[in-house]
């Protein structure tokens, strides 16, 4: 992109990325597989792995960050607390076996490997937290987002980010030699409360304040952009709080499911159309294929792939033990796809010393390609299940 | 922002930049002023002049760009191809009108002042340039694109941005001490010949494709998607053919007006509404009130304030002579915001040389300034015309 004029860089960059992830999307439902996996690809074909038209930049990744707020912000407007909190207790068993069956898988394979304990504990660790993205634009795409799997899946996923930001602080606190509990205890406190809070008081809280700023104010799509305030408030005090962005993106989409019309729900899913493809192909772009040219090193990713698919389905599918096998296969390959938080966790373990750059390269590899794998499994296991309450244009294929 | 975690400072400044813009906007509309002037004001407050809590960025001027894209876009989809060539011959008096005044003021005014005549030429072809975005808003906001003012207004604002490229070539010719007309007639060729060619084949083309893309693909939002693979690619084709990006974004609008469906406007409202306020602020943004801090500057600033408001007032309005008062003077106020292009010649200008860095402030916030005048005067221009034609949203109070 060197030789094209500054004007045109913002949106020939658009194009390519938006265009491929479009096309490969088409294709993949084509042939019957999901196309947030073509998405994805997309960003794997047009990086830096294969044909290097665009190359990973900060529009780029701003748009990903943006285009999974508005993913997660879209799914919780379809998600009411009162349906969250009714499947918390399974929500929390699942997302609690979710993480304790791949931090111990994860180390037992890297001990056996012969890394370490520290090093095995960090990979573990970067095994546990699930990318909730992956499965929500799958879940509402398909327009499965009613079904008590996928409620599950959404809650367990909400609980999963405050017990991976604990599992962060511990293993973090460990490689630096002393626990702090009181630290520990607070930080889980703080994270814990807000999530808590929201779900509690946001849909009464947003019940009545909605009504009052659609009476005062008059400046154009009043609704629209007080959800789009609430939406990044909630993003930041989430932040601080300790949790992703994305779930207060979320939480603030449930805290306003009950109360906003239709018309924001349209014009959040026109942003959400447009940046979504960023988020996915995104992950493509950071793909980078030459990692993997080593023959041991791919031998160790395949391991742990399977490990990282196998553990969540067994963790999270045991956690939602008494549902039935549909569901349970259901809920664990909803937890399988892993994301940013795992590679955050490899990225500081490779900061502070205690993972090898070959053992990093692996862990990322591992959190991209389970969100490549997960959605076609995914479709499989909800085959034959009908779809309901997605909006018009929720509907992939 | 700088004690603030990574993950928080996009949300953040999201809120701080969308927040401060539509309280602005609020109270300006709660005043009788148009909103769009208190979202450019909201930037001055909260950027670097005052507050200082947002400092232009990457991520801002990105969206900043993507939101008048996306304007025009809007804009486009709202007008017909038919309409914009009937007011053809009107608009085009209008805008060579348009480019001769300002030019000849802004070079008298420079002269008198005691500049020399290069500086002097660069600072008149520095109020050529109209920036369609602010008066489209107004227009878009208020429902007022059906009026046959607001038409010629924007055939008028897309033939000055072809004008404005030739003038651009012309005076940086001269200030490199040549004039080469082959090439200049190649770019007035090319730029004009990519306009009529969208113009006078789009809407038809498009009528063609788009029912055969929405028969053969089905993966979402097939129409909205193939609009913004348009919107993309033409803004991409109009920089190589040397015209504005935005030119681009509004012929692919046009060419797409008569075809899609009411849900693409919807969803293309969801983005221009998230994305707008960024293009408003960040005009805000870039004033640097402390260059206004020396007296002789500011006089000079207001003497060509003054006459970068009459003199498109003028010029237009009698470029579009036997429309009777009412129509001169609402299209004469339409063509007198400038923008990012009259910024792009003083910036030239100073790269080569030929302005000193105190007429350069001055031309920059003329630019900024025409965009806060223009509004509350073309509202008032256009008081007792009945809204019409806009969607449920357009309409801003």
């Amino acid at each position: 992109m060197t030789n094209v004029p500054e004007a045109a860089q913002i949106p020939l960059a658009m194009l390519i990325v938006f265009g491929s992830a479009k096309i490969l999307a088409e294709l993949f439902e084509a042939i019957g597989q999901p196309g947030i996996v073509g998405e994805i690809l997309a960003g794997v074909l047009v990086g830096p792995s294969l044909l290097n038209w665009v190359q990973p930049n900060e529009l780029l990744r701003s748009l990903a960050e943006l285009g999974v707020m508005f993913l997660l912000f879209r799914v919780g407007l379809e998600v009411k607390a009162s349906d969250l909190t009714r499947v918390g207790g399974t929500a929390l068993l699942v997302a609690a076996a979710g993480v304790a069956v791949p931090l111990a898988m994860g180390w037992y394979i890297l001990r056996v490997w012969g890394a370490p304990h520290m090093e095995a504990l960090f990979v573990g660790a970067a095994m546990v937290a699930t990318s909730v993205g992956i499965t929500a634009q799958v879940l509402t795409a398909k327009g499965l987002l009613w079904h008590r799997a996928s409620q599950i899946i959404i809650a367990a996923a909400v609980i999963d980010d405050v017990l991976g930001l604990l599992v962060l602080a511990i293993v973090s606190s460990l490689a630096k030699g002393s626990l702090d509990y009181l630290q520990l205890a607070i930080t889980g406190f703080v994270a814990v409360g807000f999530v808590l809070l929201v779900i509690r008081y946001g849909t009464a809280a947003m019940g009545k304040i909605v009504p009052k700023v659609e009476a005062t104010l008059h400046a154009g799509e009043v609704q629209f952009n007080f959800a789009l305030l609430i939406l990044f408030a909630l993003s930041v005090v989430a932040v601080f709080s300790g949790v992703a962005a994305i779930i207060g993106a979320f939480l603030a989409g449930m805290a306003l499911a009950e109360t906003v019309n239709r018309r924001v729900h349209d014009l959040a899913s026109g942003v959400s159309e447009l940046l979504v493809p960023f988020f996915l192909a995104g992950i493509g772009l950071q793909i980078d294929l030459a990692a993997l040219a080593d023959r041991s090193t791919l031998i160790l990713m395949l391991v742990i792939l399977t490990a990282a698919v196998a553990s969540k389905l067994i963790g999270c599918g045991l956690g939602a033990y008494g549902l039935g096998k549909a569901d349970m296969i259901r809920i664990g390959l909803g937890m399988v796809p892993r994301g940013e938080v795992g590679m955050v966790v490899a990225q500081l373990g490779l900061s502070m010393g205690v993972i090898a750059k070959p053992i990093y390269s692996v862990v990322v590899c591992m959190a991209l390609f389970t969100t490549i794998v997960a959605p076609p499994l995914l479709k499989l296991s909800y085959r034959g299940v009908k779809p309901q309450g997605a909006s018009e244009g929720f509907q992939l294929g």
